[in-house]
């Protein structure tokens, strides 16, 4: 089989989790706990938090180990229907559901949400980020890299923006990097974001882990015993979390030497379609080499065969691939391509091909011959 | 090292979780993608389901997956925030911190908490809960199994007495069940509750892993992808459920055989205690064999010598016990024995002592003379 959804997940370091399991069961102790099976798993929890720390920039004081990604996301936002006073949020039009549909559910209980649109390149302007801000601001929300296209936000850049034109309100800057860390990289405090969310199994990592980078304490609404600062409860983890900085370690000391693959797997799918007539990447015009792209995740379309129907005969070809976030593939919605603009033909027959750190050349062949015959026989 | 503190986490059967790694690595894909690797994995994870509700007495469409026990109960808990108008939830004063601060976050947001204390026995009146009842009562919550004294709660008669006092309103009525699966056992059906929160490591199971049981959906505030039937957002975690439902399994394969193995060794703790001159159970007077409290968990006192300091003290000596529920061990409160009226000596000089599926003789014999000797040392 030629797996190319790694953004949905990827397949785990198997030594990984062998090695995890070694360490469930002698570091079984639950790290709240105060004798010396407890202290040996909260010395190793704390060692793992510190290592996952570095692989994101973070001191190890702003890392919050979360059952993944969603739940991560979910802490930041949820934090503004603490307290009194009314509040909004500010979101991109592109963000994940844990994200999109979160607000919504804020917005439903009288939270006022603020959706920003991206570029037609599906880019999110720092300026259109600034503008959407009201006093009431307490948190804006922009992803990292675009889990449908592979756009790169610029996160930085926005978070300058956010600070100018809010001044010392200063709304908390979050920023769902799920589909960073471990591909293009991360690093919380050099783009200066109050939050981030990260996600061990998109990196080989197990699943049900993930953290939360806090610069600073925020008011979490969903309460407990008290762990993780009383930002995240529920029995730590430490197998989880350890395997889970092991796996951003593996990832932080190879980012270049991965950018370097998948920049030239990038390159070979993308000459690959332009031999398939009436194909094209979205945003149309997308090349490889562009920086405003992951070079893990394109966005393909093949006008006039559905989406839906190319993954099904690329399965049958063996090739796995997806139409878009694993989270919404229920759904029908392209709503990043909507919001960039895309037309509708283009969007209902596009496709998502995501590369990892196992993908071959081959995989890539394998999909653009499997691509190129369906789109031939089936293209209505 | 003589391990007496399963209730705050038991050593994970490593079998399961070597089995676990190699489910994660050959069924790695989302459940949620439309490709053979998707499939795969969502055909493991529905037999998963269908595997713990047959441990718990739950449809396979009643079993959501989560990331705990504490997020279980807060799934449950924060769907009063959803939709308008007045709420009010009960609660017993003895519920865990997953569900006790929990409440208390509610009622920062204007949700009244009306909380209900235990008999001196521990155990709650289920005439008291349905006293308590409002006609705005969203949700009742009621632990299975007390995690500080083992007190099993008469859920099954709380149930009906909620019914038959709210008629039509049939507030949702909620079950920690966390100390009770892999004990005592815990079967939704046959007890009626609308709602129960599991924890896999409680019972051998891997960190990071637990189930809401829900004989009907409800509205949660939390959203995101969709996942279970849109009740838990996040990718799911095949391996884990796999292994949750396995642990599940076996326990509840054996719930009676342990149960056996446990009563012989609840009465050799109270055996022994006996002998220990000042010395008691809480709550004072409980003997083995009483069917109101699980024999894995009993709560000691021994006044004139801080639980704190005793805990320390059997730590050096090779026996890890805690002073109450690991996860508000970090505070000096006994809410639960002070509910239940319990003099505040005999409270602040209490320990827990929990057994599991490997405790033996010699386990117990070990603390009963590590605590016998720093008792006599270190009384006051």
């Amino acid at each position: 089989m030629h797996y190319l959804d790694w953004a949905a997940t990827a397949p785990p370091y198997r030594d990984i989790l062998e090695a995890a399991v070694g360490v469930a069961t002698e570091r079984y102790g639950n790290p709240s706990s105060r004798h010396g099976a407890g202290r040996d798993a909260r010395a190793l929890l704390e060692s793992a938090r510190e290592r996952l720390g570095a692989a994101i920039g973070a001191a190890p004081s702003s890392v919050v180990f979360t059952s993944g990604g969603s739940e991560a996301d979910a802490i930041a936002l949820l934090s503004t229907l603490v307290g009194k006073g009314e509040r909004s949020v500010v979101i991109s039009e592109l963000e994940h559901p844990a994200v999109y549909e979160q607000a919504r559910a804020l917005e439903s209980l009288g939270v006022r949400v603020v959706r920003v649109r991206p570029e037609r390149d599906g880019v999110v302007s720092p300026g259109r980020v600034a503008e959407a801000l009201r006093p009431d601001t307490a948190v804006v929300a922009v992803m990292a890299v675009s889990n449908e296209t592979g756009a790169i936000q610029p996160i930085g850049r926005i978070v300058e923006a956010v600070r100018s034109a809010a001044g010392p309100r200063r709304p908390f800057v979050h920023c769902d990097a799920v589909q960073a860390l471990g591909t293009i990289g991360f690093d919380a405090r050099a783009l200066g974001v109050d939050g981030a969310a990260f996600s061990a199994h998109k990196l080989g990592g197990p699943r049900g882990v993930g953290a939360l980078y806090l610069s600073r304490p925020i008011s979490p609404l969903v309460l407990g015993g008290g762990q993780e600062g009383g930002m995240r409860p529920g029995t730590h983890n430490t197998a989880g979390a350890w395997a889970f900085a092991e796996a951003a370690a593996r990832a932080a000391a190879s980012v270049e030497a991965r950018m370097e693959r998948a920049r030239a797997l990038e390159r070979r799918l993308f000459d690959g379609l332009r031999a398939i007539p009436g194909a094209t990447p979205l945003p149309e015009g997308r090349l490889p080499g562009d920086e405003r792209y992951s070079p893990y995740i394109a966005c393909l379309s093949f006008p006039g065969l559905a989406g839906e129907t190319m993954t099904r005969l690329l399965d049958e070809a063996g090739v796995a691939i997806s139409t878009g976030s694993a989270c919404s593939s229920s759904k029908k919605e392209r709503r990043s391509l909507d919001a960039m603009g895309v037309d509708r033909e283009l969007s209902f027959s596009s496709i998502r091909v995501s590369s990892g750190r196992d993908t071959s050349e081959a995989d890539i062949d394998a999909f653009l011959e499997a691509a190129s015959s369906a789109y031939i026989r089936f293209r209505v």
